[in-house]
C-alpha cells in the first residue's frame, strides 16, 4: 500500500537543502525510509537526517511556511507504519542524534538525544550500576524517541511498567519550529498539564522529541528465570494469577500459545504434552540471595496449577537460550504465514484464557490461523492472524475486526504497546468514543494548527 | 483573600437544586468548603454534594448553559487553594461520592468513586493482599480523585512513584456534561492521545473526575525503618546518594534540616549533635528476612557517611513513633510562625544540600526562618517559609519568589507535589515558558471552551 498525496517543489527542495544543509539531505528516498516493521510501504519526497536540534526548527520553519508533512522517524522498528510518509512530504530521521547526553549517577537520570538507541542508554546506564528498565522487541535498533513517541512496551512491564513511567522531561520541536520543554529533571513536578506524558504516546502528531530526561533506577544485582510448560491455556493462567497473588512481582511473565509451540517447540529441551499445551517464560531479578528461593517458590506454585515441566535458567546463557526460543516464535511466523497481521491486543489479566479459549471460533469462522503470544503478566497479548493465502485479506481483515469488538467487550484495548499510526486508525472508534476523538483531534490542532506534523495518523 | 466576582442568581439557586435534587445543595456555603490547608479562603455562591454522576452531569450542563464556575473539591486537604471558589460559583464536593467499588484481586486493579478517601482505598487493597502505594500526608481525608486531580505524591514515590503511575482509567463529566472514559482497564494501552494522565494533574480544569480505574500491586509483606542523625545536611545527602548508589531502593527516604529539628528533636531519644544537624527517615519493604540484613547494610553506608546516631525501627509501633517525630514538625512549625508559606519545591537530588546550604542568606535577606523538610529520595523539600511577625509578609514573598528562581536555576521545578492552584500561579512563568502555557490554555479551551471549570486556577 502506498500513498501519496502531496509532493515537494523542486524549489521547495532547494530551500530544504538550504536550511538544513547539503548533508543533512539523502539522494534517495527508498529503503530503510519507505518502510518500518509492518507490512506499509511509502515512498517519502524526502529523507533528512539532521544532526542538531536547530536544523530541526529550520525545518519545521519551512514546513509551516510551505504547508509540507513532516513524518519524524526513530528506528523504524514500528509495528503500526506510524513513521511513514503516506501523504508524502518529508521523513524527519533522528539517527544522527543518537547521543547519550550524561549518565547522572547522582540524580538517577539520564539525558539523550532523541535518536539514542534503546539498548545504548541500557549498556550506559548498567555501566553506572544503573536500571532503564524498558524493554521493547527491537531496543537493539529502536530509538529512544522513538520508544517515547510510542509510548512502548515490553517485557519487562509487569514490574516496572511503561516507557511513560521514565519520561521525567521531553524536549521537542514545534510544528512552527519554536523549542518547547516539557516536564522536569526531577523526580516529581506537578506545574501544569503533563505535557511532557502527553507528547509521549503522541506518535509524531504534536511535535519532533530531540531530546529526553529519563528516570534510571538501581540495577538489579541478578536476574533469574524459568521456562515452565502447561498442558492448557487456562492452567498457565491460572499460574500466572497464583503467583502475583501470593505477592511475587517477576520481571517478565511471558507466554506463547500451542500454535507457537507447534512451531518452537522442538527447540525446548523437553517434550510438551498436552492438546493445547502453554509455555510461561518467568523471571525473577534482584539480589540473587532473594530471588533463588523466591523463584523456587514460584515454580512450586506453577506445579500446584498443573505445570508439566519446569525448565530453571538460573544463569544468563541459560536464560538466553530460552529467549532465544521466544525471539523465533515471530520469525517462524513470518516465515510460515502468506498473509500477517500483527495485533496487539491488552485485556483483564482475567480475560487471557477467555480470549486464547475464543480463538479457534475466529480462526475456523474467517479462515485464518492465530498464534497467540505475549505478555501474560500485564495481558498484553501479540496476536499474530495469519493466513496460508494471501488472497484471504478481506476476511482477515474482518477476522481482526471482530477480534479487536471482542477484546473491547472483555475490558481491553485494540493495542497495549504499538501503537496506532496507521495500521490501527480503522478500530479506533470501537474504543474511543467520538468525544474522545474529538478532544484528542482538538489537542492535535492546539500544537499543529496546519496538520503538518505527521499528518493522517492515529485518528481515523 | 477573599474574591468573589460572579453570584448565581435566585432563579438560577432554584434551577440547581430542581437540576440536582434538594438533598444535594447545602443550606449553607461556609466552613469547610470555603478552605483548603492553605491560609486562603473565598465563599462559594453554593456547595453541591451529589452522589451520582446523573446529578454531576445535570450540573454541569446547567453550568454551560448559565456560564457559572464550578469548582470540584475532594477532602479539602489541599495546599495551594485548588479547591477554592475564589471567582465564586458553585463549589462540587464529591464527599459522598465514596465507594471502593470494586478491588478486582484477578486483575490487580481497583475501581473507585472519586470521593474515596485514600486510606481506605489503601486498606481495601491491604484487605485483599494488594498494594496502593501512593501515601500524601493527608491520605485519612484527602480523596483518590483529589488525588488524581492534583498528581499527589508522598514519602512512597521514592520507590513506587506518584499518584499518576497509578492511574489507568479516568471517567470525567466534561464542562458541558458528557461524560468522558479516558484510558484503559488493563495494565497498558496506547490508543490515542494519554487522556487519563492530562486528566491527572490537571486540577479540576479540564472536568470533574467522577470515577477511577487505579493500578494496584502485591503488598510487600514487611516494612523496616529507622532514624540516622548526621551532624550536618550535606553528610545526610551523602548518606542519601550512597544508599541509592550501593543498589538499594528504599520505600521512603525523609530528611529534616535542624531548624526543623530545633522543634522536635526532644521527642528522639538521642541527642544530635553538631550545629546544624539532619535527620533522615529510611525505610525499607519487601520480605523480612530481605529487608532486615538489607536495613543493616543501609545503616552501614549511612555510618560510613558520617551518622552520629541510628535509631532501627525494625517492628511498626516504633516506625510509628519515628513518623510521629516526622508529623510534628508541621503542626509545631504551624504554632510558631506568624506568617507561614508553604513552599513544595524539587530539585535534583545532588541539589538538595546546596538549596539547603543557601537557605540562611535567603532568611537573613528577608527576614525569615525556613524550616526545610520533605523527601530526600526525590528531591521534594519543602520549604516552610516562616516569619514571627505577620506584617512581613510583603518581603516574605519577595523571598519566595528569590528562593523559586534558584530552584528553577539548580534544574528542579516550583511544585513538586502539592501543585499549583491558585497559591502558586505567580510563579509558573519562572518555570514554564510563555509558548508552554499557551499551548496548556490552549488545551484548556478545548475542554472547556467557556471557561467555567474551576476558572483562575493554575495559569497565571
Amino acid at each position: 500500500m502506498t500513498v501519496s498525496t502531496t509532493r515537494l517543489t523542486p524549489a521547495l527542495r532547494t530551500a530544504i537543502i538550504d536550511a538544513v544543509g547539503r548533508d543533512a539531505v539523502l539522494d534517495t528516498a527508498g529503503a530503510p525510509y519507505d518502510r518500518d516493521a509492518s507490512e506499509l510501504r511509502a515512498t517519502p519526497d524526502m529523507v533528512v537526517l539532521p544532526e542538531s536540534v536547530g536544523q530541526i526548527q529550520a525545518l519545521m520553519r519551512l514546513a509551516t511556511e510551505h504547508r509540507f508533512p513532516v513524518i519524524p522517524r526513530g528506528g523504524g522498528t514500528g509495528l503500526a507504519g506510524g513513521c511513514l510518509a503516506l501523504m508524502g512530504g518529508v521523513v524527519l530521521s533522528v539517527e544522527r542524534m543518537n547521543r547519550v547526553r550524561a549518565i547522572d549517577t547522582r540524580n538517577l537520570v539520564a539525558e539523550v538525544d532523541a535518536g539514542c538507541i534503546t539498548q545504548t542508554l541500557r549498556d550506559a546506564a548498567a555501566a553506572a550500576n544503573l536500571f532503564y528498565p524498558p524493554d521493547p522487541a527491537g531496543m537493539d535498533r529502536s530509538t529512544v524517541g522513538g520508544n517515547v513517541a510510542t509510548n512502548a512496551g515490553g517485557p519487562a512491564c509487569v514490574k516496572y511498567g511503561v516507557t511513560r513511567d521514565y519520561v521525567l522531561g521531553v524536549e521537542a520541536v514545534l510544528p512552527d519550529g519554536e523549542l518547547l520543554r516539557a516536564g522536569v529533571r526531577t523526580r516529581k513536578g506537578v506545574v501544569g498539564y503533563d505535557m511532557a506524558h502527553l507528547l509521549c504516546g503522541s506518535e509524531g502528531t504534536l511535535g519532533v522529541i530531540t531530546g529526553l530526561t529519563m528516570k534510571l533506577i538501581p540495577l538489579p544485582a541478578a536476574t533469574v528465570g524459568m521456562a515452565v510448560a502447561f498442558a492448557d491455556m487456562p492452567s498457565a493462567m491460572r499460574a500466572v494469577a497464583a503467583v502475583l497473588g501470593a505477592g511475587h512481582l517477576p520481571s517478565a511473565i511471558e507466554f506463547m500459545d500451542h500454535r507457537c509451540l507447534a512451531l518452537v517447540g522442538e527447540m525446548l529441551p523437553f517434550p510438551v504434552p498436552g492438546a493445547r499445551p502453554s509455555l510461561l517464560i518467568i523471571e525473577l531479578d534482584g539480589q540473587r540471595a532473594t530471588i533463588e528461593p523466591q523463584l523456587d517458590a514460584v515454580a512450586a506454585i506453577c506445579r500446584e496449577q498443573g505445570a508439566t515441566q519446569v525448565l530453571p535458567a538460573p544463569t544468563d546463557a541459560e536464560r538466553a537460550t530460552i529467549w532465544g526460543v521466544r525471539r523465533q516464535v515471530s520469525l517462524r511466523i513470518h516465515d510460515y504465514a502468506g498473509l500477517y497481521l500483527s495485533e496487539d491486543v491488552a485485556v483483564p489479566l482475567v480475560a487471557i484464557a477467555d480470549l486464547v479459549a475464543e480463538l479457534p471460533a475466529f480462526e475456523e469462522r474467517y479462515g485464518l490461523e492465530i498464534f497467540a503470544f505475549g505478555h501474560a503478566g500485564d495481558g498484553n497479548i501479540h496476536l499474530n492472524v495469519t493466513s496460508s493465502s494471501t488472497d484471504n485479506r478481506e476476511r482477515a481483515e474482518e477476522g481482526v475486526v471482530a477480534l479487536a469488538r471482542r477484546v473491547v467487550e472483555l475490558g481491553g484495548t485494540i493495542s497495549g504497546e504499538h501503537g496506532i499510526g496507521e495500521a490501527k486508525k480503522h478500530l479506533v472508534p470501537l474504543e474511543l468514543s467520538a468525544r474522545s476523538i474529538a478532544l484528542q483531534k482538538g489537542i492535535r490542532g492546539v500544537f499543529d494548527p496546519l496538520g503538518i506534523m505527521n499528518p493522517g495518523k492515529v485518528f481515523p
